[in-house]
Order: structure tokens, then sequence, then C-alpha cells
């Protein structure tokens, strides 16, 4: 019966895909020993990450790259992840509805991942949506997400390749920018490069990628400009740049042996995840439970006792 | 000597205070040690929150709050919390600039924490340095973050009322809001209200507010227009009125009983940050220091072992 799920997920089944990424991202109990069943079945995929500010237009490049894979007679899993975010959640999640016009076709699945719960988990549920996509055999997995905040920065990271989206006028000016974008960007794209401040922008943000010393025969991410959306043709032409653009990092990558670094610090993150699910989880779970976890908290909000304090007499208790 | 230091930073001693603040962040071991004999002293400060979309002008209004609190006499802590964003990160920093002003002044205290590290611990550092600041007595403590994914909206938790600053144009406009927002504000501060489009914010935010449905004398959170940054009279009378709105929802929430609902949020949080650095980091650091979590990593990269099953593993051998 196990076998038998495990198998139709693997030959494409959507209905039991979408069902094993819901209960995982819900974290019922059966989910995981599905998913470790999976497991030896993943890691043949390639991994594109979409990030860049709310309104970059992000689900617009998502979009039609996937289109642009489609062409390419490449099979592709999305995953949409929705920061629980009062500011640009909607937004993100109107953009999508474009997305839609891809349901119809069976090489192109896409599921959204929102943010449940305090504890974050966020990155987790990423992990493991992306495992099953890549169990089910999707040639191309894209990763999209909103790229602000040390989570979000963390999903990224499960990615083979990260595509960061800009705009003029957004405040992503260069001057504006901290060095971080360029250790997560390996393609960038700017958007709307039809509005004012495009160029510059380019000037910009090549000269400070010039400035930057590489070591020899590292990848020096390109810049591809993407802004005729009323000029299909070339829209087209742009896209198809940024999808090759891409390909060529994933060849760099494999070529260079990056590729195994990348892999290694992906390992880590989902190891880190895991470790997160199978120790804290259950120990919070266990003091809720009991009503424990109540009880300190009224303690400390009295400030009869630090949470440090706490903490440690906890672990001490817990820890071997 | 630690007795002599805890007084001193009780006294107002910003260079050892700082110091704190700072070891806390670099979870220096002696630090823990300190903010535990600190705990005893806090709990007395009103801690307010300011977010938003990047760009919306969140400094210019703490820059601005300062002044008022301190034309009321009140001493101000400040605390800029600017998490690892590619993005937005740089020009958060250069709009902080401008609260350099009252750093002559020593009833302010301003301090920025950045995010550090990959296994999150910036609520905890948040949390941390807000104690430090209300064992110094600073009467308020102002916390500005960016208001965007999970891990900042975890961080406006710790303040007592939360100031969201919308402004026109920006994405920010009513549809494209989640119910989310009227979670977690409780004063709207539209901000660059002269603008077009910010009388039709206005509108909307003011119709959904009005057709939430809520238990009776509950809070309703208030909107204030600020916009006439060229217009310094109005300007001051538009932060005075935003202060008072500020000091109204304090009010309501010792008067209804709300501030223990919410004191009580807060040691729930703080002790989760405690649980987790006083469990997982030291299991992490072990695995690191014993070579252990990089030869996992390695078998999960080569698929050979799924993190799940290393992870429950991990946890059987250091849980009781």
């Amino acid at each position: 019966m196990l076998m038998e799920t495990i198998n139709k997920i693997c030959a494409g089944n959507v209905r039991l895909a979408s069902r094993l990424i819901r209960a995982l991202e819900d974290k019922l109990p059966h989910a995981r020993a599905r998913l470790k069943k999976l497991f030896p079945r993943t890691g043949k995929s390639f991994i594109i990450g979409i990030t860049g500010s709310p309104g970059a237009g992000k689900s617009t490049l998502t979009d039609a790259l996937i289109a642009e894979m489609r062409k390419l007679s490449k099979t592709v899993g999305v995953l949409a992840v929705d920061p629980t975010s009062p500011f640009s959640g909607g937004a993100i999640l109107g953009d999508r509805v474009r997305m839609l016009r891809h349901a119809e076709d069976e090489g192109v699945f896409i599921r959204s991942l929102a943010t449940r719960g305090a504890l974050g988990g966020l990155s987790q549920a990423v992990g493991d949506a992306i495992h099953v996509m890549e169990a089910m055999g999707k040639d191309i997995i894209i990763v999209e997400t909103v790229g602000i905040g040390q989570q979000e920065i963390d999903i990224i990271h499960h990615a083979h390749s990260v595509i960061v989206v800009m705009v003029p006028g957004m405040g992503d000016e260069i001057q504006t920018m901290k060095a971080g974008i360029l250790e997560i960007a390996d393609v960038f794209a700017i958007n709307k490069a039809d509005r004012a401040g495009a160029k510059q922008l380019h000037t910009e943000l090549a000269s400070l990628l010039n400035s930057t010393k590489l070591s020899p025969g590292a990848w020096r991410p390109p810049i591809v400009m993407i802004g005729n959306l009323y000029e299909p043709a070339t829209f087209i032409e742009q896209m198809a740049e940024l999808a090759q653009k891409v390909f060529d990092h994933y060849a760099y990558l494999q070529e260079s042996g990056q590729m195994g670094k990348r892999m290694e610090r992906k390992a880590m993150m989902e190891l880190n995840d895991a470790l997160r699910a199978c120790i804290m989880e259950p120990i919070i779970a266990n003091l809720t439970a009991s009503g424990e976890l109540q009880r300190i908290a009224e303690k400390i909000r009295k400030l009869e006792i630090d949470p440090y304090s706490v903490a440690e007499e906890i672990s001490k208790r817990v820890l071997k």
C-alpha cells in the first residue's frame, strides 16, 4: 500500500503528490515515512530559485520561464513560497493567477506553500516539497520566493541556481544594496527594463560585478534585461536568454566541481531542519501538552524567573 | 565585579550596555549570566514596534517619534533591526543616519541589530537587547523592523503596541493586503500622505477596519495621516497625534486586561528562543565539532540516507 503510493508518485501522479506535499506541510505522521521512501529517488532535478523584492515581477518571469522550459520539452515543478506577510502576500497570490494557464499542461506541476506556525519550518516544508517533485521526475523545479529576510534567504539555498529579479526605481538601486546580494545571485534579471532608470541600474550593477574580485575561473553573474512585455517577440527572446544563462550556470556548477559544495550546503540545511523537527518540536509539544509551557511563561511574565534559567533546566532534564 | 557591571548598566551606563548587547548578539558565554542578573529589573518599559514595507519611511517616523517622546521627558531606547537583506538592508541603514542627531542626547540610546548565522536567533537577540534597555530604565523602547517575512513578524511580537506604516502606491493597497495585517497593527500610520492615492488608501483601510467584527470593547486601530514633511509645523502635529494614539493603546491594554495576554505571548516566544539556544545550539555545536555533521551531510548529498532518519537517530541518542 505504501509502496504503491510511492510508485504512483514517482510515476508522476499529481493527486497523490499534492496530497503528500500538503501532509508534509501539515506534519502528518504518515507523511515523513513516505518521504523517507521517496528519498533515494530524488536528486536528479535542476532546482532554480527566483527571488527579488515584492513587486519586482517574479511571478511574471516564473510564468514565462515555465513556457520556455516547456518549449525545451522539460517537465517543470513550481513551488510558489508565500511567507505569511501582511504586506505582500496577497499581491503575490494575485500575480500567480497568471501561472494557472499552465495548469492544463500535464508537464507542469504547480504548488504553493505558506508559513505555518510560529516555530518556523517553512524552509523544511520547501525542502520536503522539492523532494516530492524530484521523485515525480520533474526535470526543472522552480522555487519562487520573496527575497527579504533571513528565512527567505534560507529557502533560496535549496536551489542550484538563483535568479535575482530587480526593477528600476524600487529601492533596488545599487548604492542601497548590500554585498549579500552578490552571495546569493547567480543570474541577475533586470525586469521592467523599459522603465526610466533601467540603464543606470544595469550600469551600476555591471560596475559592481566588475569591481568584485573573483577567483580564477569563478562564475560572474550575467545580467539579463527584460522589459518589453508589450513586444511579445522581444520578451520571448529575452526569456530564452534568461533560461540559457541559467543552464550555463548549471553547466558551470558541474564542470567546476562547485555543484558538490552547493549540494553540501543544501544537505546541511536539510539536516538542520530535520533536527529541529525531530528534537525541538517534540520537546515543545510535550511541554505544551502537560501545561508546563504555559506555567513557565506565566512565571517569566511575572519576572519570577528568566527564560534562560528555565531553558537550561529543561535542557538538563531532556538531554542525556 | 559582575554585580558592579549590572548596577552600572541599571544606572544607564551606555558603554557597558552596548557591550553587553553586542556580547549577547555574539552569544559570548558571560553575556547570558549577566542577562539573568538583569532580568528582575526588566519589564517596566513601554515597547513600541514600528514595521512596514521597505521604503515606507519607518526610520523617518522613528526619528520623529524619538523627538516627540523626548518632549514628554521620556527616556528612549531604539533598536533598529536589520535583517540580512540583500534588497533593503543598505537603504534602511542610510535612513537611519538621520537618527544620529539624537546621539548627543543622553536620554536616547540607539543600537542596531543584524541577523547572524544560519540558525536564526534574531528574535532572541532582539528580546535580549530589549531586556538590557529595560534594565537601563528606558521609559520607551522603539523596535523598528522591516515587516516582511515570518521572522520579522516574530520580532514585532516583542512589542506592546505596533505601528504599521503604509504609503500610497507601494503595493500596500488594501486589496493586496492579507487579514494578517489587522492581527499585528495597533495603530496605522499612512506616511507620505501628500502623495496621490493617500486618501484612497485611507478610505479603503478605514472601510476594512469598519467591516471587521470586533468583540465589544475591543481596540479599533486608529489611522494617522502623516505627510507634510515640508510643513514642519503640521508634521510635528501629526507626530504628536501618532504618539498620543500609541499611548492610548497602551492605556487600553492596561485597562482592558489585554496587557496580560500580550505579555504572555511575549514570554512564550522568549521561552521558545531560549529553548532553541539551550538545546538545539549545543547539539549542533557538538555535531559540528566532532565532524559528524559534515559526514552526515555528505551521506545525505549522496542519497545514502535521508535527513529525517538521521535526525531521528540523533534525537534518540541525545534525548533522554
